[in-house]
């Protein structure tokens, strides 16, 4: 088993039969200490958050596989924090998709202007390159295709594939009286193939979630989530 | 005569006969005393770069109306720096459009990982909102028709409208063996209609021009153009 990558929340093995073990750890990505799913930089380590986030994860991509939803999932094992999954290629050099049902976040520090803070959004999607050094700058459509990152069929695929998986989960959340706000997504295509799947993960670090006005951090969702 | 806005690079009064008078000022966007197309704050004052601007606004602005391109342009008077135009509504509160013909800017700065500085673009467009406090942020086409901005017509039309001026312009500049590396635009709508016109100018100012290897800045492009 070989170490490929350290990333910033996983570290990634390739294992012998061709798939790719992703470990994950306990670091969150934020600043100053607190938790923010935009944020580039791992701002803190926080106990438990490595084992909650892949069984949120395996949780929400059994739910996926059940409703026909492609994603790069095999199976996880909860003690070694481990999730095996298919090789599957990133767009460029990795795009994040965001899909936002609350006007918060980065999305109201730039439209302010425009909306009230918090107010409901349809399912608003938008991609993002990731790029540490530039604060992964915001990209359209039409520069996703000049600069080959992704063709027309394949921002129509990612498009609608967000909002589904963004329904299915903001659903589960309900049934905890849970709100979801904001929700990010990475996609790749799976190995030999011209197949759009979801890769990374789904879990509380890649979301912002509220109950009532109160956020929800990451560790309490799962704990509100799997605890019977 | 009654002045109704001081904008940065020109300032607004209304007519007796309902149209607006702008007046070119000699101010220009930059920093730090350099001169920025893209900038949101006058960094400097060149004389002479109201009459130039003026100039060239008007004689674009007459080749668009051969071309059957509605503007807001009614006539100029150069001796006073001034431009009669008719009353049009701004889209939101201001919206500006880009096309990028080369990859430099902020077009580089955001997207550099992936294209080299200075490769052709086919006339890439993008919007941003006139929003100096948040530095103009860039919105995409679902962003635009959420935040009741602009519905997917009007998308579409500026989108056509932008990419025909421009090719006008950079035909023009061809023939001065000029370069134009990107230019921006403003779009309204004449009032008590719903016909989409170009409104603001079209001048040195609001485009990046290059001959050869060299930056043209806006008074040596009026000079070009205009000296015989």
């Amino acid at each position: 088993m070989q170490l490929v990558k350290k990333g910033k929340t996983k570290d990634v093995y390739q294992l012998e039969n061709g798939h790719y073990l992703l470990k994950f750890k306990d670091d969150v990505t934020g600043e100053d200490g607190k938790f923010d799913p935009g944020a580039n930089s791992v701002g803190l380590s926080i106990e438990g958050v490595g084992r909650a986030g892949l069984e949120m994860s395996s949780y929400f991509f059994d739910q996926l596989n059940q409703a026909n939803i492609a994603t790069h999932f095999v199976k996880a094992n909860l003690d070694e924090q481990t999730m095996e999954v298919k090789p599957a290629q990133v767009f460029g050099k990795g795009l994040e998709v965001i899909c936002r049902l609350k006007a918060v976040g980065s999305f109201y520090r730039r439209y302010g202007e425009y909306i009230e803070e918090g107010a409901d959004l349809p399912q608003f999607v938008e991609f993002t390159i990731k790029d540490d050094e530039r604060q992964d700058p915001p990209i359209n459509a039409e520069g996703l295709m000049i600069l080959n990152i992704l063709n027309d069929k394949q921002i129509e695929q990612i498009i609608s594939l967000t909002r589904q998986i963004t329904s299915l989960v903001a659903k589960d959340l309900a049934q905890h009286q849970l709100d979801l706000y904001d929700i990010k997504f990475e996609f790749g295509l799976l190995e030999g193939s011209e197949e759009v799947v979801l890769i990374d993960e789904i879990s509380g670090g890649n979301m912002r979630v509220y109950q009532g006005d109160r956020y929800i951090e990451p560790l309490e969702l799962h704990r509100i989530l799997f605890s019977k």
